[in-house]
C-alpha cells in the first residue's frame, strides 16, 4: 500500500523503513524538514512539505500514520488532517496517547466522515528489527483495510514459538498485532501495557539493589538508640557480581525476559551504572494505569509503588520526608543523622 | 517502693522523677557518672557507682528497672544484673528490645532464679508530664509485685474519658498499663505499636506533601515525548497553608491525634521546615513489625511501606534507580532528564 | 442568622441542631417530608416543603447550606438553588463533593450572582456533640458573611489543648474552621483529610491483625515444597487480648488518637467483630486523594495501598489471583491448596 | 561423571534424566522405593535402597546431588550424609534451602571434611527440555571439580542470544549457571530470583486484572453516601479478550517474557480461569527476600506487595479488614454492604 507517514523522529523513521522493507510505499512528513529530506532519499519513499501535500500525494481512501508526542501536538496533528482528508480516509494514531483523547480526536474526525484507528506501538528502537507489537482500537471496517499495514509492522509469528494448544490457521495476536475493540481500547491495551512494564522494570531493579547490598555486614555498622543496626551481618557478606547475574538468568530461569535482556546488557557495558543519576522518568501510561485501576476500584498495588518509585527518584517526597523528621523531633527529641 | 534505675538518658531520668513525684525512692546508676550525680541531687534519689553498690542498696525481693539502649548493651546489663542480684528479685527492661531477645535475657536471668518483666515504654519525651504507656510481659507474680510502679509510671485513667461501655472498676488497661502475656510479649505488643507509628506518621505526611504540592498547576510544567506532562494544571492551582492545616485538624476532624497535634507544633514553628534535611532514620520496631507479619504471613502493605519510604528518605535505592534509568535507555534510547 | 438547610439526613440534621443550639434559626428541607415534619417540631426550626418557599423564607443575602450526596443529587440541587435564589446570596456546599464539580458548580451559581462555598465537614455521627471540623474554599468575602454559622458549628478552641507556640488571639483554625483557598479549596483539603484517615485506619487495623495472629506458633502448622512454613514457631505464642491492647494505648502513647479511641470502643462491644463481615467500603475521597498524588506526580505510597486494601476486602482482584495460580501451576505444576 | 541424586520428585528425576542425557550416570535414592525401581529402569540409571549404599556406589571424591523439600527435610539429609559421606566428598543442596540454613549445613559437613554446594536451581517442570538457570554458592574447588555436571544441567549458551558487547569465550554466565560466591551465595541469589519472579508475577496479574475489569461502565453501577460511583463509566466499556491480549504481547512488547508465555498458555486453556479459585501460595523465597531487604535497610516496596497480594488471596487479612469497618461503623455509622 501506499500511505503517509507524519513525524519521523526515532520511532515514525523506523516504521517508514520496516514499512517500505516490507513492500510500502511511504509518502513522509515532518516539521522538521531536513528529517524529511534525510528519509526521502530512501528507496520508495516521498517526501512531502506540508499536510495539504501529502494527502494530495496519496488516493482514497487515504491512510495517514501519525507517530508525534502524545497531548497537544497530536491534537493539533489530527485537527488539521480533519481539514485536508476526506470521508472514508483513515487516521492511525501511534503515539502513546490517553486513550480518553481518543474519544475526542476520533469525533473531530468522524464529523468528516474519517475514521480513526488507535494504535498502542510497542518496541522501542528495537523496533525495525525486531518489529513492533500492536494493539488497536477504532472502526473495525477501518482496522480491516489497514490490516496490511499492521501484519507487516508487526513482528511476524515466526518471533516466538506457538503457545501450546494453539493450532491451525495463526490468528492476528500471533502475528503480533490485535483489533482490541472500539475507539480507544487499543491505546487502553497499551497502557496497561506500560503499567506491566514499569512493574517488571521495578521488580528487577528492586531485586538487583538487593543483591547490590548483600555485602552490608561487611561495612561498619553501627547503631545507635535511633538507627535500627543490621540485625544479621554474618548473613551479608556477599560480594555478588549483579552484571553476572542478570547475563545468568536470561538462561532457564523462571524471570527469562526481554528486559531482564536489555538490564544485562546494561550492566555488562557498565557494571556499576556510574553514567545515570537514577532520576527515573515518566510518560504517562503508569500514571494513567493507576487512575484506571481506582476508577475501576480494582487493586494495583505492584503497578502503584512501580510508579511511586519513579516519583521517589525525583526527590518528590522531600516535603514530606521533613513532615517525618520533624514529628520524629517532637515526640522524641530526635535529631536527624547527617548523611 | 525502693527501686533501682540503670540508665539515666532522657527516658530514663524522667521516669526516675515521675517516681519520685508518686511516691517511691530510687537508686540511679549511668556509667556516665556526671548524669548520676545530678539525678542523685534531687530528693528520694540516690546515686550509685556501680550495679554492685546499687543491688547493695536495695532489699530483697528487689526491683530494677533498665532504661539502656537496646541490643548489646541492654545484654550486657542483663548479664552484669545476673551477677549481683538474687534469687526472687526482678527485672524490668523498659527499653526497645526485640521481643526475641527478651527470651534470652529471661534464660540468663532465670538461670538465677531472677525474673525478668519486659516494658515496652510509649511517651517520648512528653512521659513525664502525660505519664508512659506501658506494655508487660514476664513472669506474673512479678508483674503483680511490681504493679505499683506500672500504676505509677502510667498516665492514669484521667488521661483520656473512659471508652463508652466500660463501667465499674477501673482495668489495668484504662490506667495506662497492661499485662500482656509471657514473656516478650510487652515488647512485641510495643513493637506493634510503633510500627502503627511509623504507618500514622507516613499519612500524615504524604497527605501535607499532597497539600504542599496542590498547587503544581500554577508552575510552568512541560512534558515531552518522555515525561508525563501534568494532567489537569487548573486543578492545582491552590497555595495551601499547611501548617493551619493541620492545626485546623486537631479540632473535631476524624482524623484528630497526638502525632497531628506534634505536626501542628512543628509546624507552628516552622512552616517550611527548613531546618530538616528528610532523612529520616528508623529505630527497629518498624522493621520487626514487619518481619513479624511477613512470619505469621498476614499482610501489611500499610506499615512496610511507611517503613520503606523512610529508607527512601536515606537514598537507599540509589543502585536499584540506575537500573531503572538504565533499562530506559535501552529500550527507548531515553536519556535522563537533568534534576 | 437565619439561614437554610437542605438534606436531614443524619448530618444535615445534627448541624441543624447544633446550629440552633448556637442561637440561628433554621429553615429545612428535604425530599422526604416525615424528615421535615420531625425537625421542624424542634425549636428555632421552620419546615418548608420545596426550595421555592425555603428562598421565600429567608431573606437576602440569604445563606442554604447544602448537605446532600455528593455527585448528581448535590448537582440537581445546585441548579435548582440556581432559579429561586438571587444575586449576593450564598450556597454552602458540606457534602462530599470532589473539588472539581465545586469548580462547575460555582460556575452555574456566579452566571446568577449567587455565590458558592465550599465547605469539608468532618466529625461523622459524633460532630453535633464535639463540633464538626470544617475545612472551607470559595468567596471570600461569602465567607466572612457567613463566618458565625462556621464558628458556631466548629468545635471552638476549648476542643484541644493550644498548640505551644500560638499565643494571643485565637485564630480560625484553632477554633476548628479554616478558610483555605479559592473554589474548591476546601473540598480539596477534606479529600485529604480522608486520604490520611484511610491511612491511618490502615495502619491501626493492619497492626491489630498482627497482634491477632500472635498466636500462629501454637497451631499445627505444616509446610510443604510449595508452602512457606512458619519461620520461628517459638516466637509466635502470644495469646493477645486485642480489646485491652487498643484501651492501653489510648493514654500516653505515640498513636493516641479519636479512631484509636472508636476502635477501643467497637472491641469493648465486640472482641473479635464477629458481626463485621470485612467488607470495605470507600467513598470517593480515599480515591481521588490518589488521582490527586498522581497528578501532582507525587507518591502516596501509604494513603494508596490503604485504598487497595479496601478493594481487596471486597474481593475485586479474583481474576488476578487466579491468573497468579494459573502461572504458579503452568511453570511448577503446582495445585492450589484448599481453603 | 558418576554422581547420587537423593529425592526422585519431580525436579529430582527430570535432573537426573538431563544428567543422563549429556552422559554422565547416576546413583539415585528416594524414600519411595517405586520412585527409585521407575528411574532405575532408564539407561545409565542405578537405584539403591540407603545412603549407604548410595555411598558404597560411588568413588571419592564422591558428588551426591540432593533434591529434596527444604528444611527439616534438607537438614535430615545433610546430617546423615554426614554419617556415609568421606573427607573430599560434594554434597550439592539443589533444593529452595534458605541460604542461612547452608551456613547451618555446612558446618555439619565440614566437621567431617565434607564440601557443601549451595545450588539454586530454577526452570520448574520445564527444565529436562529448556534446562535449569544454576546459581552456586560454596567451596570454590569443590564447585570447579563439579562444574561438568553443572554445564550439563544449564540450558546452555544457545539458549539465548548473545548480549550485545559480549565476545570471545563464552562464560559460565552464559552457559547458565554461576558460581556467586562462598557458601549461601547461591541460594541468596535464588532467593532473590524468586523475589523478583513475585514481582513480576503480580504485574501481569494486575494488568490483566484492569483489562478484565475494563467494562465495568456497562454494568449497573450504584453509589450512595458511602459507595464511591464508578468516576467516568462512559472510559470504561471494553470488552477487552484477555487471552488474546496476552498472546499478543508475546511477541516485539517491552513485557515479553517466559512468564507471558505461560501466562498466554494458561488463558488459551481456559479464558476465564474458573478451575482457579485464585488462593495463591507462597513458599518462602519471596518472604526472605523481603527479610534480606529489610535487614539490608533498602526498600522492596514492589517485592513486597507481590508477596503481599498472595497472603490476601488466602484471607489473612479477615480480622483487620473487620476492623475498618468497625471503625467506619463507629464514627460514620456506616453498615456494610451486602456482598
Amino acid at each position: 500500500m501506499r500511505l503517509g507517514m507524519i513525524g519521523l523522529g526515532r520511532m515514525g523513521a523506523n516504521l517508514v523503513r520496516r514499512l517500505v522493507d516490507g513492500g510500502h510505499e511511504c509518502v513522509v512528513y515532518d516539521h522538521n524538514t531536513e528529517a524529511v529530506a534525510a528519509l526521502a532519499a530512501e528507496p520508495n519513499t516521498t517526501g512531502v512539505a506540508s499536510l495539504t501535500e501529502l494527502a494530495a500525494e496519496l488516493s482514497g481512501p487515504r491512510v495517514v500514520w501519525v507517530m508525534v508526542p502524545a497531548g497537544d501536538i497530536t491534537t493539533g496533528v489530527i485537527e488539521e488532517l480533519a481539514g485536508v482528508l476526506a470521508a472514508g480516509d483513515i487516521v492511525i494514531d501511534g503515539g502513546n496517547s490517553y486513550y480518553r483523547d481518543d474519544i475526542k480526536h476520533a469525533k473531530i474526525l468522524s464529523d468528516k466522515g474519517i475514521r480513526l484507528l488507535d494504535c498502542g506501538t510497542s518496541g522501542g528502537v528495537w523496533g525495525r528489527e525486531r518489529g513492533y507489537c500492536l494493539m488497536i482500537g477504532g472502526d473495525r471496517p477501518a482496522f480491516d483495510q489497514a490490516e496490511p499495514i499492521f501484519a507487516t509492522v508487526a513482528p511476524g509469528v515466526d518471533a516466538a514459538p506457538r503457545t501450546p494448544g494453539r493450532a491451525g490457521e495463526i490468528s492476528q495476536a500471533e502475528n503480533g498485532y490485535l483489533y482490541c475493540g472500539p475507539t480507544g481500547a487499543g491505546h487502553f491495551v497499551k497502557m496497561v501495557h506500560n503499567g506491566i512494564e514499569y512493574g517488571m522494570m521495578a521488580s528487577i531493579a528492586e531485586g538487583l539493589n538487593i543483591l547490590h547490598h548483600a555485602d552490608i555486614g561487611t561495612h561498619n555498622q553501627q547503631g545507635d538508640a535511633e538507627t535500627a543496626p543490621l540485625a544479621n551481618p554474618e548473613f551479608y557478606r556477599y560480594d555478588i557480581d549483579v552484571a553476572q547475574v542478570a547475563e545468568v538468568w536470561r538462561r532457564g530461569s523462571v524471570i527469562g525476559s526481554w528486559l531482564l535482556d536489555l538490564t544485562a546488557g546494561a550492566l555488562q557495558k557498565s557494571p556499576d551504572l556510574e553514567e545515570f543519576a537514577g532520576r527515573v522518568s515518566d510518560s504517562g501510561e503508569g500514571r494513567w494505569t493507576v487512575i484506571a485501576a481506582i476508577d475501576e476500584g480494582v487493586p494495583a498495588p505492584v503497578l502503584t509503588t512501580a510508579l511511586y518509585s519513579r516519583f521517589d527518584s525525583r526527590q518528590l517526597f522531600a516535603f514530606g520526608a521533613k513532615v517525618l523528621s520533624a514529628m520524629r523531633k517532637q515526640f522524641g527529641g530526635h535529631d536527624e543523622k547527617p548523611g
